[in-house]
């Protein structure tokens, strides 16, 4: 079974990304933990200094945030900074609450998605039982796993990269699932994650909803139904707002208690007084974010076109990513030569996806700026010109 | 031995803390992991809304932070704000190297100096040898040890609540002082954590310095002496943050490599660009820092006078905190007290401190309002009158 790590035995965890990290020769200090030792911790997508680059690479907004965020950010700058923040977020819940038409008890905020998904692993999830995620989806979930010494066990998507419900049906310790998936960008009907809402009633089954906001079917409106479906989502894409670290949960209250109880064995004050400022005037102002996203959504579909046209083969996405190939030209060469172009974007060395590229949907002049470096390349070009 | 918790098999970790949690009958919910249904979180000092307080419970400076660094952060609310933060925090580490006179890969930023204690807890500390702290110290020590299910061990205090280093001189796998401690306010002489560093050379000696620019010795002139000390400060209290949520690590640049695997398995973006702006203007304003400093500095000791007048006693203070109590009235009665009379001070229900209160150094006319308070209670303005 591909993937399965069980580590029963009380020895420091190992697993083959970590085997793999610890070959690598990286320099290990003599006074570090098992943890640290032996995690291999996430790669995010480069932020580089050295030149102007159309950055394609971490799928970031390409227009900037409200200006009535901005402007609430700035009154927030005042002299009450020097008390701490509200330790439970509650004006900036209600207002998320709101827009999720949930109680705001239903409803977790914290630094980023990424901050939430620990505290998610940690509060959920125990060693022993598998805990099941895609065998392609977002790898902090596996970083997770082996930091907290979970036993992942990495589902395989369809050939297609979709998820078949019915493979989440067997022992486990809880389900993680992207939604739109990442880096492919697939997104999975709302039936699907209500099968397999049915199917284990027992675990808690957590849908990370980043990028939901490009056309995917949220499953916020099932949460009264199931006490064990918790959804995450992001303010850092659609909101444009990746530079403030904002991220947040709905779920069954009972959810809501255990992420708090780990937040506050780790940092009682994790969202700050500016960006709680901040995060309140984006989810207010619908008007703006449904601009931005809907632009979003028709310069992903021409891009989608325009690549097809040159003979990619392009994953139908819901997300403000396209995930692309092209059979006349391996991933990382076009990787490495749209880089030298002055064009950044993701590519991952794991099986089933290496000839794959994950590209940001930016601007329309973005992308069509990636769309021209594409068809002056002779081996690309020429296949569909 | 006091506090001494081995849990050397694989049942869930239940200490006495979690097990006094379990049994003040807290609602558990079915989907918790071991870690959430167990841990007995930390508790902050209210932050209440009901009303107007004179505020002296969480360490706040009750000044504001410098007019530059609002400056900062106001500028800092941008378009740019829809792209991630360096996830490196390279220029706000640069700037904290050359206020403590340190490399810049001796340094780590993180969102409050609580995150990174709990990144410490988890990069440099295993379960099996007892981790060292005083019996009386910062209360989250115990919570970390507890949620990554560590053998804490608690060290008494001397009777005038100062660390004798010898104590130290233990097996043990890891050791964290605060200095100057909380909530006593002791600071701890250099030549003593060197002592202790001198004994201990296998294990991180992590030095909390959350209170140190309050008259305390800092010990990051040793980081290049000892591989295994690791320094942490915050810009909470002397830079007047707390609402910011900024704090920062110094020591060897393998501890801050083992911080930084622990961090990017976790969140690779802890500290947002505004809060990365308002913290390098914070740390540049080394006039704004003494002026602020120092005046709190004078309070506290015009205060402590005021209440040694009255009959308190009072631990000496590093800090910009005091520790009173008084010998005619039970610390948990003069608490309740202050809180009807509109002062909120910090009250801990510990055994050896059950009798004292923390109070926070505020601005002249808040300690004048609490001094009033308390001569104008029979029983202690009575007894210094």
């Amino acid at each position: 079974m591909i993937g399965i790590h069980l580590f029963l035995d009380r020895r420091p965890l190992v697993s083959h990304i970590a085997v793999s990290n610890l070959m690598k020769g990286n320099k290990m200090n003599r006074y570090w933990s098992a943890a640290a030792r032996h995690i291999a911790p996430y790669t995010p997508g480069e932020q580089p200094r050295d030149r102007k680059y159309i950055k394609l690479n971490t799928n970031e907004c390409p227009y900037p945030p409200s200006p009535k965020v901005l402007e609430a950010m700035r009154q927030a700058a005042d002299g009450t900074l020097r008390l701490y923040p509200d330790p439970e977020c509650l004006e900036l819940r209600q207002v998320i609450a709101e827009a999720c038409r949930v109680k705001t008890s239903q409803v977790f905020s914290g630094n980023g998605s990424d901050e939430i998904l620990a505290f998610a692993f940690m509060a959920f999830f125990d060693r022993g039982e598998p805990i099941l995620f895609p065998d392609i989806t977002y790898s902090f979930y596996e970083v997770y796993a082996d930091l907290f010494r979970l036993d992942p066990c990495l589902v395989p998507l369809r050939e297609d990269f979709s998820i078949e419900p019915g493979d989440y049906n067997r022992q486990n310790g809880g389900i993680v699932l992207a939604n739109p998936n990442a880096p492919t960008g697939r997104g999975m009907p709302l039936a699907d994650v209500r099968r397999i809402l049915d199917l284990q009633p027992e675990r808690v089954v957590l849908i990370d909803e980043a990028y939901i906001d490009f056309g995917g079917e949220s499953v916020i409106p099932l949460i009264g139904e199931y006490p064990n479906l918790l959804v995450v989502q992001t303010l850092s894409k659609s909101r444009a707002l990746a530079g403030l670290r904002l991220g947040f949960a709905v779920g069954d209250e009972g959810l809501m208690e255990g992420l708090n109880r780990i937040k506050n064995a780790i940092n009682s004050y994790t969202v700050d007084r500016i960006a709680m400022a901040g995060g309140i005037a984006a989810m207010r102002d619908e008007a703006y974010f449904r601009q931005t996203t809907s632009r979003i959504m028709a310069t992903r579909e021409r891009t989608a076109a325009g690549l097809k046209a040159l003979g990619f083969a392009v994953v139908p996405s819901q997300a403000n990513f396209l995930f692309i190939a092209h059979p006349g030209c391996p991933g990382e060469v076009l990787f490495k030569r749209l880089r030298e172009r002055g064009i950044l974007v993701r590519y991952f060395k794991r099986p089933r996806i290496d000839n794959y590229l994950r590209v940001t949907v930016g601007t329309d002049e973005d992308m069509e700026g990636l769309l021209q470096a594409l068809r002056d390349m002779p081996d690309i070009g020429a296949d569909g010109a």
